[in-house]
């Protein structure tokens, strides 16, 4: 600790780490933008691979473009022989999450320029691991289930082949449709925890892989992309609409529990992705005649919004509440909803890396040092 | 962004980001202390089980308690079958930090209990996790060179099995002096960016094996752990003490290279660890009859050291300068030099997780958006 320090608010809560130009959270009004793009333009009318290329180009592709850059995902949506070997030899107990971040870890192994760092190595490695990510987690839930893996299909958007390799039957067009847009609904968010730990690995001049597998390790946590799991866990852990408000009485009321998947570090209003979210939700709960779980999801945020602690704190539904819904009635098991957002993610860490890279400064804080002082070094005998 | 948002420094440099109770790192007057104790006197007395129990227990070990720490760290010196299979399996060409990397990621998938963030299990998987890391890096040095592992001996200390199990003979007892001295100096440095990442990971109620896998890729960058391989390139491309002057002339002054191992963020003076390194680096010189590269960095640190620049700066060797010269002249493989950083770190990482869990918050900062606003969409075909 030098003279000079300041001291920053616990958990750095509002404090600027520096620039970026890839999205703006606004938490107070409850909107966000990537590259000057609304989220509700993009979630509507974009695909995942176009938002792709507008945080790794910033502007939209021409169809030449888009064309070209589904053609390079689809060409790498596969793992070497040897990772595909391994992760069929790892314990099919083990945490989705834990083997993504494994696996990711692995690629470089099997990438001769691993620790190369130049623009375009770096771009290749972005590219190739966001077309890998998916065949990771659609290979692990097959291989966990004793099933073959499923080569991904060259006429397949990005959101269709995770689909074909995770099921191994056609998708559904309204499937697709909610996994491409859950996928551009979480492919950025400014400076969140898994972004800014990938940034400061790579603030040491550490590589793409060490970059991503930090941000897959901290996206893993329950207070971050590990939320979304956590919500559908206690949307069971109700079981039903009626039991809703006894429920929040019980343990809400009491503080003995939260409700998962409401309230976020900043908005402090309805966060954009959650209201687009609630319509997919409900649509494929519709489309599959089930209406059980978003009914029970309605009626929590009903009771939880009345009640005065979350009025006054402001905590509305965040990105992992409805996204539960969605995910759990399009099939996703459910510790799998983590992974998911890993893959909806990987292009947003990997566009702030380059960015870190542009413009690096190492990301070496200052601490309190608050233990004893001035001991005297006894000999193991007379301690 | 917030209205309430402040901006840091780049890098977060001297911005405090919390308290710790581990160690007071003083840049100013280049002090270094473990829970109290001066870092040269830890040097100079203590193994680095010792310091391990201090970092973990917040006092040094009596007697009984040493021994038991010594016993459970010998006990966990193994690996799973599976995982040292796929070691094996890696190619050899893969980078040593790589290989630990995604080795002590893989550790996860064989502990049933990877997911039990208890005060308990984190401490079991500190002390297996400290004890396993040097088995992964002396089994990765055997494996590429096409030997069979060697298991760890439990009448040798934690150094001594270091070398045994990297090169299979009989440690001399100067060798695993500094060995242990360097692991003692290198277990913990306050809020360096390793930490720091370990920590924010951690923040999101992440595992233990995601913040040391999270660690282990931050520490990898030349900028931080990896700086000490760069050192030692450094003083090969030099050669010789003769060529010092010239070869600093042609590329320091004029800006083309930096002094590899001269400089920190934090330390305007000897940093204090370097001094001791020094001593150790001459010792295992002369005792080897190579004075050749510890001549040539006291050469350029007297060369640097009197340019004006340098003065100015108050840039002094680091911890990684003569540490180099110590590493290289014990036969320690160039990039097996971060990889024992890493494990000399391991134990002060795993007290830092400690600590955040102990009082954690989610580390999640802010970030300035200079990009575009309020952009229309607009379909493909008119872009």
């Amino acid at each position: 600790m030098t003279d000079k320090a300041v001291a920053a608010a616990k958990g750095l809560q509002n404090v600027i780490v520096g620039q970026t130009r890839l999205s703006l959270v606004n938490g107070t009004e409850g909107k966000l933008i990537y590259v000057g793009y609304k989220i509700e333009d993009l979630a509507e009318h974009a695909t995942f691979e176009e938002v792709i290329y507008l945080l790794w180009h910033g502007e939209l592709p021409k169809r030449q473009q888009l064309d070209e850059l589904r053609r390079a995902l689809q060409a790498e949506m596969h793992l070497p022989a040897a990772v595909m070997g391994m992760l069929y030899a790892f314990p099919k107990t083990a945490t989705p999450m834990a083997v993504l971040r494994t696996a990711v870890s692995m690629l470089a192994l099997y990438d001769p320029k691993a620790d190369d760092n130049s623009v375009e190595e770096n771009r290749r490695k972005a590219l190739q691991l966001t077309a890998k990510v998916p065949v990771i987690v659609a290979a692990w839930e097959r291989a966990r289930n004793g099933k073959e893996p499923i080569p991904a299909r060259p006429d397949y958007s990005f959101a269709q082949n995770f689909l074909w390799m995770l099921k191994g039957t056609e998708p559904q067009p309204q499937e697709a449709a909610v996994i491409d847009a859950y996928l551009v609904l979480l492919s950025e968010h400014g400076m969140n925890a898994s972004t800014f730990s990938a940034r400061v690995t790579t603030s040491t001049l550490s590589d793409m892989y060490s970059a991503m597998t930090t941000a897959i390790g901290t996206l893993k946590g329950a207070a971050h992309g590990g939320a979304n799991e956590e919500a559908m866990r206690m949307f069971f852990e109700i079981g039903s609409a009626e039991n809703v408000e006894n429920w929040f009485n019980t343990y809400v009321k009491t503080k003995q529990k939260r409700v998962m998947g409401m309230g976020h570090r900043v908005y402090k209003a309805l966060d954009p992705r959650a209201a687009v979210l609630r319509r997919k939700a409900e649509e494929m709960s519709r489309a599959t005649n089930n209406m059980h779980w978003f009914n029970l999801a309605v009626k929590l945020e009903e009771v939880a919004r009345q009640d005065p602690e979350f009025i006054e704190k402001k905590l509305y539904p965040n990105v992992d509440y409805y996204s539960a819904i969605a995910l759990y009635t399009l099939g996703i098991p459910m510790d799998q909803f983590t992974p998911l957002f890993a893959i909806a993610r990987m292009p947003g860490w990997a566009a702030h890396v380059l960015e870190q890279w542009a413009d690096n400064r190492l990301i070496r804080p200052d601490v309190e040092y608050i233990g004893p002082m001035d001991l005297e070094w006894k000999p193991i005998d007379q301690r």
